[in-house]
Parts: structure tokens; sequence; C-alpha cells
């Protein structure tokens, strides 16, 4: 409990340290990139138009009163519209702002704008997708095919420390997180905020499932070596922060 | 940079760390409370029922598209009901469970069901209380009363160095963390999760205020000394770790 006690420290609000620190930002140093690089030759999906014909339960009443973790999902798959309206509840853009830095308004806040996120979709049972993994491109409200594997539910299984019940699900959300984003303009106060945004998306993605049936539960964890190697992360750069299976449920 | 680098190692996985580690929980110590201890005399304030009758933006798909960080606040005051509202949706407890140690269940999820938060309300514009700080007792749907002092918009302000719409707010939402909470379970594989789950309670604040017309706005950076010597609070056992101010906003 002793190192537990010191580790408390990166709990604290530290922006105060940002007086004495030349950001990367203050630097004129330049932002890097909103979303990853997508390869020319990329296999591009485009995602349905969000819209509320998918929400089975309407009232954000409802939604937060029901909220809970499931971890038994149905044989069911998800439709693309409702996979659509996942995504864009977590991370959607609902605008880009900026001359010559960028930033990105969201269905989530991200302290500074910054949103230092990815998505990657384990997919196992979407209509209209082949199974495997994919990325969201959340500028484009699209995905990019990556990679598809014979042994992928035993990786997963492996990833996430044999809680069987993840690899069950229909789709597997896992966020990873490239810190620079966060550190170009807050530097060694960039921390907390970024455990905490991850939160308020993950928060979206329970109401969200609650609205169309679905259920989910947040992972946290993970086995951070093989997870990183599965998705093709160096595990430097960027690298899972959190991750949930997403899948039916039976409603009452 | 380069101390920023060291310090992403906070944001990974590290449950694989307890395999070594007998933490309280697996040693039979006792647990700790799921709230904060009420003195006898204390003055509590029983708040209204929660009921989806202070909602006038019901749909979710609303709220996820609309939600934004206000920073402009109307001269409007809360309705006892709409603060009944925010409370439960952010902190409100659902279910009490175990026999030997406890756990609740919430409208927000929180690693292992600990929930390491107490929520303080910092009140200026609540139809039916004084301004002062209170705090918000989970268990019980109720308040307790805390104090007032004649200069505490000032010291607010000191407290979220210098940000000025937030003493304008209605309410200050300020979460305290307790971090021995989670530790008692996940002893140095606490502190990421407690994080994560500060920000799952704060996104469902920005959707709850944004289904009752108000508006709120996330605030990482504050300083820590002036703002747990504001609420009383040791800064070692129990320590701010994030903050929301809330007030009415315009609506087109």
């Amino acid at each position: 409990m002793d190192k537990a006690k010191l580790q408390r420290e990166w709990l604290k609000s530290n922006f105060n340290l940002l007086n004495n620190i030349e950001t990367d930002q203050k630097q004129k140093l330049p932002q890097p990139p909103l979303q990853k690089f997508v390869e020319e030759d990329a296999e591009i999906i485009v995602l349905p138009e969000v819209n509320k014909d998918v929400i089975t339960k309407m009232n954000i009443f409802d939604c937060l009163m029901d909220r809970k973790s499931n971890r038994i999902y149905t044989e069911e798959s998800l439709s693309l519209e409702e996979l659509s309206f996942l995504l864009w509840s977590t991370q959607g853009v609902k605008k880009v702002v900026g001359k010559v830095n960028f930033a990105t308004f969201r269905t989530v806040p991200s302290g500074g704008a910054r949103h230092p996120f990815e998505t990657y979709l384990v997919i196992n049972r979407v209509e209209g997708l082949r199974k495997g993994v994919y990325r969201y491109l959340s500028l484009d409200h699209k995905l990019v095919f990556m990679f598809d594997k014979n042994n992928m539910e035993e990786e997963v299984k492996e990833a996430v420390s044999g809680q069987n019940f993840i690899a069950s699900s229909a789709v597997i959300f896992v966020w990873s997180c490239i810190p620079y984003r966060s550190e170009w303009r807050y530097d060694i106060s960039a921390h907390k905020t970024i455990l905490q945004d991850s939160g308020h998306l993950c928060q979206n993605l329970y109401l969200a499932c609650e609205a169309i049936s679905c259920g989910t539960c947040a992972i946290g964890d993970y086995n951070q070596d093989i997870i990183d190697k599965f998705l093709m992360l160096d595990g430097k750069d960027e690298f899972v922060i959190y991750a949930a299976p997403v899948g039916k449920v039976k409603t009452e």
C-alpha cells in the first residue's frame, strides 16, 4: 500500500507546472494530425448516416436508470446502422474548427479539444461486415479494414486476461491513445486529462448501448503488450487505453 | 517533452502487478465505508425524489448531438428537482449489494464497483437552498450543509485558476476522490481506473445538463491545494479530482 499512496499524486491537478514549460504548442511546433494516416489503397467502408431510427429506448432518463455492466450477450448481430450510432456516440465529430491549428468538437469533451484517441473494432457479428479488425475514421465517419486472422478469438482472450465473455460479444471497442496529441499542448499535464477523457467516451458507449438494446462492460484489466501487438501499435507513441465489448442483450 | 514521455506509463494497464501483491482486500482488512461519515448534528436536506418531469430534452440522441462545453450561464436559478436529477445522474445509487463487504451500483460504472468519489456542491443559485457548500450523500440521496463564507466567490475564483465564468454558475460540482476505496481492492493498479471513473460521471453530468436546459464545462485546471483547503480535505486521503460548474443556458 505504501507504493500506492505515492502514486496518488497522479490523480492531482498539475496544470500549474505549465507555467514553467515551453510546450511544443508554445514553441510553434507543428500540431500532430487529428486522425491517424490511412494508406491510399486501404479498404474503406462508408458507414450509414447516423439517425434516431435505431433507438429503441429513447428517453435519456431511462437510459441513465437502466445503465449497467452487461457480460452476457445474445448470438444476435448488430446492424451497420447500430454500429454507426455507437461510433458516433463515442467519438463522432460534429465540427472541425481552426485555421492554422485545428480542433474537433465531438459528442464527448476532451481537455483542450485534443481528442487523443483512435477507435479499433474487433468485429465478430455485424451485418454487412466480415469478421476482422477495423479502425474508425472519426473525421469521415468511415471504417478502414485492417486485417483478419483465423485465431482472432484466441488472441483476444489472451489479451483480455481470460475474461471469456469478451470474445463472445458482437464487437469489441478498443480505444488507443496517441498521447502526443494532448502533450503537444499540455506536456506533462496531459496524462490525467487523457484518462478522464477516455472515461467520457466509455460512458457514452454505455448509454448509447442502453438506447439500442445492447450491453457493454468497460475493461481496464487487459494485457497491455499483447493487445498492443495484436493491433499493431508500437506501445510507445500509441497504445491501448480502454476497451469495451458490445453485444445484444435480452430485454424484459 | 522527455519527462512527459516517461509519464505515459501511467496510462497503461497494470493489473498484472496484482498477481504479486497481497491487496488489503485479500488480507481481509476491513473495507472502507461507501460514504463519508456524517456528524449526528449535521444539517440534512432531503432531496426531492428523482423524476422525469424536469427533463425538457428527452431524446438521448438530441442530448448526445447537442452536448457541448458551456461557459456562459444565465442568472436563473436551478430548482431543487433539477439539482436532484443532476446528482442522481452523476452518482445516484441504484442498489447496495453484498453481505460482508458491500458495493454500490450507480448510474455510472466504476472499476470493481468501488466508487471512490464524494460530491461537493458550491451552491450559488438553487431554489430552496441558501448559498454555501454542501456534500451529497449518495446512499441516502440527501445533502449535508457544510459551511458558508462571505468571500466564497473570491476563494472559488482563486481555486480555479482565475477562470471567472465558473464563479458565475448556479452551482459548482466538485468531486473528491478517496483513493483507498479503490486501493483496498486494486492497490497500485487503482489509479488509472479512478481517473477513468471520474470521466464517466462527468460525461453523465454533461448529458443530464443538456436534458434540462443547463450547461456545464469540465474543469481539470484547478489549484489543488487551494481547492482542497477550501473544502477542508486533507489532500492525502481525500482530495479534489474533477470539477464542473453548472448553470442555466439560453436555448434557441
